[in-house]
């Protein structure tokens, strides 16, 4: 079974998060082992703490106006191996072990299934 | 020297891009070849368009409110490879060719050069 980390976030590092006006910032998961970049979500202040306290992704719901605790209800959890926040703080990157069928509600792998051009996308 | 390729997006591809009410959808920037996630930034339409057109990474800057086609001023282009939307349309992701240094405008490599925890980044 996949397991995340707890991470220790330093009291610095929490304070260069910047949240926009509506109290939140990005969350790009990216899967570990093949570095796919699995979906981009939302986060808030509470969202980021249980992330980071519990090796799970959490993130805030902006159509439910909830927290949303990955995996939950369709049982594919994101367990947390690494945090990181870019040189602005308004985007944090996960790297994750995915569980299950995959990040997307779709079924998909990574919710980043289809492709401009003429491929189209699998 | 890096090259992107023109990618021709169809009309029903481009009809599932969500935009917000600023009128811009998330990009985010990954390194083809080290599937480092470099950066994440917004596009509008005109930025999306241009983009797919010229294979370079073209964003729209939120704090100068103009075009940033990048690598303009610092040289460190961003080559466009592949381009994919997620299932909601709301997120874009580019695999690019990063030219010179890096994405980040501080020289690093990556945005996300610093890390959650008792390792700190880098």
């Amino acid at each position: 079974m996949p397991t995340g980390v707890r991470i220790e976030a330093s009291a610095e590092q929490l304070a260069a998060v910047t949240f926009n006006s509506d109290g939140l910032v990005a969350a790009i998961a990216q899967e570990i082992d093949t570095r796919e970049v699995l979906m981009l979500a939302w986060m808030n202040a509470e969202s980021l703490r249980r992330t980071l306290d519990e090796g799970r992704m959490v993130y805030w719901s902006r159509s439910r106006q909830e927290l949303w605790r990955k995996g939950d209800t369709s049982g594919d959890r994101q367990f947390v191996r690494e945090a990181y926040y870019d040189c602005d703080g308004d985007t944090l990157l996960f790297l994750v072990e995915q569980e299950g069928a995959g990040a997307c509600h779709t079924g998909a792998r990574t919710c980043f299934f289809r492709a401009f051009g003429a491929d189209g996308g699998s």
